[in-house]
């Protein structure tokens, strides 16, 4: 048995350092919305998952930026994002912006109405449509990937009620990890929690949260979703380099030596 | 034993509409290329995929909509995309238009530089880019998925000399099936048959084809990419619908009888 | 444009050489059963996916050597397997024989009670357990992978009734290609359309079928079958070589000149 | 901004218990070997990853139970395995127990000549055979996964050298994430780095470690097991439940009442 020696954590695991978006207009303009998250979703997400001992901040659609800085995104290891009316009013440069720090290694966890964002309409190359119903009906949500990290603590199912709707078909490129799969009361199922890579970054869909439902104060979401932040937090590989690159190995000339000029391959 | 009666196949079978496109730049402007395809990479591409009893027509960039109008997606099963220098002049509402098409069932096949136009770009979600190295060397292509029908009658390895190297990391999402790795003389390799499903279409991508080597004269590669249209010209599921929709079954009402009123989850 | 020439199509796209097997107890031992598959389930299937055109036959547990002699797996491209009561009486020795085709090439469809087969099991690696409840209940497949042949003229999604249910988790490996999601009235879902490669095979998993119900009448769970049945059998590569082999590039002398000799790693 | 609370972290994460299997034949049987891992490779490795803070035990071979008994397996949150010589003599007792544990949540890495061991047939459920030639030759490892938490710290690439070459087909199924792709210098590719889940367990095939060259003197194959063993022992989900289930939601007994009797199912 060999003496043990403690290697040095990463600092990630000290303190991940979470932005919660929210375009924050139905608590604002909507008093039935108001009614359920005052201070705005973000917020609610924030004290939700805060216990979880994330380092959080919020931003939201009016401020400068939306609130995402270069600075603020290279400070950030997991973008939340929640939106629903307002994808449009997302700047383009924002979301190009959003892109590349997830491909450079972000995490990115897109809630509920957030699939029809611009940013997971870009890297999911689809377009991320959906059936919808809001009837206040009962979400049943089964672990399909007991493997998963995501899936800690969370048991076999688990209810989310009252819900929206979502059922299928879910227009986005096949899950690399499908999670979760809800079963909905009116007869419909839906591919809720969706797991990718892209480039450096991981991305998770978790399809509850309806804004006028109670959903984000709901211990089993909150956990779920502090369990994907901490995957989407875990560590990635170096920074890859694109371009023209010098042989690796030495080339034996001999195998050029018999390229056959262009002149040969003429068509008939 | 049961007598069998046959039932009609669809008229696809008989007849896969392909679309060639190319940029069409490098062999009117380029004397090494044109003695390569004088006749343009999509002619050769036409001749050497033709006996394989497609219905082919070719479009290029600098016809009006690229020569991919509406009528023009509608009527392709398959569409064949060879671009390099002028990615950035194929208008955003024609790859708007391919996307679409895609999601609504047609086959696509990038080729080679492909890699970096706008299309693929748009249905991968990411950047795309990769090494490379035009030096005229070798690569050997290894089949590491011999139950896909891409790999019919290809062997085990198949090399294609000279070829243009392209070496990891390819930023795409890891493909659904990875069919072909590449090896190459200098130390590198490359994923280089990639395929993937989105929406209802199919979508394959092939490295071969330098622009100043005769691949496209190369009998494999010219199989293999006969081979992709017919996959990617294979039978597909119903036209989804999307939005809002009422429940399938009847839904108890006391679900939601039992739903709490938002002013009960107020944050304290 | 090019003339046109058509290249021959495998002769497999002209009969496509089907085996179902059943173990052919229930409908012998149980007048329940016997109501609703009065000459066994193997028949009610071959009668109902023969008007697609395959050549069909069918062996059963008590044939000799299962009705599965080298001669039968050889000339068959696609086997059906149901099976329920007697897993355990399968031989060892069948149970490879088929393993070792399937890897060889030739499709196979594993139905409902069939997921704790032995041969199933073996191909996955897994128990292929799940809960079940036998109820009558209201079973919905949705098609959640769109672009899959499998899904050709289903539309979205279908009912099977009464049905028994099956619920996740089911212990398999994910599915490479997850086809139908089933939603029960009782608050399942189920990953109910699974399909998979192995070696040169193609398996895919379908689960409706119980026995004291009539789903193998029911068209749609036969079309289907019918689809599966095709996609099992569309080409695939070259029988891979395995053990030790001589390299195909010639390799630089001076690589190895390198090799530090073993007594120079010794553990300190 | 909220009050930041720490959640107690899991014990795993303060020292994951890894017992390292090897069948330890060669190291006693071939001087070549011995001088090259004199105390065994279970011992070289046990020394190589200790430094990261593992709870190391080694089992091997001649070793009761083959040192695997149920509380060494319970007491495991990461296996290593390496065998080549005696795969046939290792009990399939033991061998289930093994799948057993892997399913329920223990982690287990695979290497090298382990590709062809009992444990590891059985769950990928193929032959998981491949090429190879001992030749001293020159391997490079890709990292086409950057986003994978077993790339950390490894760069683009690395080089093993002298090493046994594997090459392509590799008779397992298609890698739920490919990590890692070797160049071989004598033109072959191969699937390094494979990782997988099956039932509440991950693993994970990594293939350099031939006997008779110090690959695990290397620091950076050290490196990339011990980030497999954090990745493979990261957290999971709830023990499923199999079986008879009742239903988790009333059912209308109006379904059921439309069951058709199973006599008007006949066949006509």
């Amino acid at each position: 048995m060999y003496e043990q020696q403690t290697v040095a954590q990463t600092p990630l695991r000290n303190g991940i350092r979470v932005t919660i978006w929210n375009e924050y207009i139905h608590e604002r303009t909507d008093p039935k919305v108001a009614a359920v998250y005052p201070r705005g979703i973000h917020e609610a997400l924030a004290a939700g998952i805060g216990p979880y001992g994330f380092r959080i901040r919020t931003a939201t659609l009016d401020q400068p930026e939306h609130g995402l800085t270069k600075e603020v995104l290279t400070g950030t290891d997991v973008l939340i994002w929640w939106g629903h009316l307002a994808h449009e009013r997302v700047s383009d440069e924002i979301v190009n912006r959003i892109q590349a720090r997830v491909l450079d290694g972000m995490g990115l966890i897109v809630l509920h109405s957030g699939h029809r964002s611009k940013i997971f309409q870009k890297l999911m190359g689809t377009t991320c449509d959906l059936k919808w119903r809001e009837d206040a009906e009962r979400e049943r949500l089964w672990v399909v990937d007991p493997a998963h990290p995501i899936t800690e603590g969370i048991g076999e199912s688990f209810v989310v009620e009252p819900e929206e709707m979502y059922g299928e078909f879910f227009e986005i490129p096949a899950p690399e990890q499908l999670v979760f799969i809800s079963w909905f009361q009116g007869g419909e199922v839906f591919r809720s929690g969706c797991a990718y890579e892209r480039g450096r970054g991981k991305i998770f869909y978790f399809r509850p949260g309806h804004e006028a439902y109670p959903t984000y104060y709901n211990k089993t979401v909150l956990k779920v979703i502090a369990n994907a932040v901490r995957w989407a937090a875990s560590p990635h590989g170096a920074k890859p380099t694109f371009g023209n690159t010098p042989p690796l190995e030495p080339m034996l000339r001999t195998f050029r030596q018999s390229r056959p000029p262009g002149i040969e391959f003429r068509m008939q």
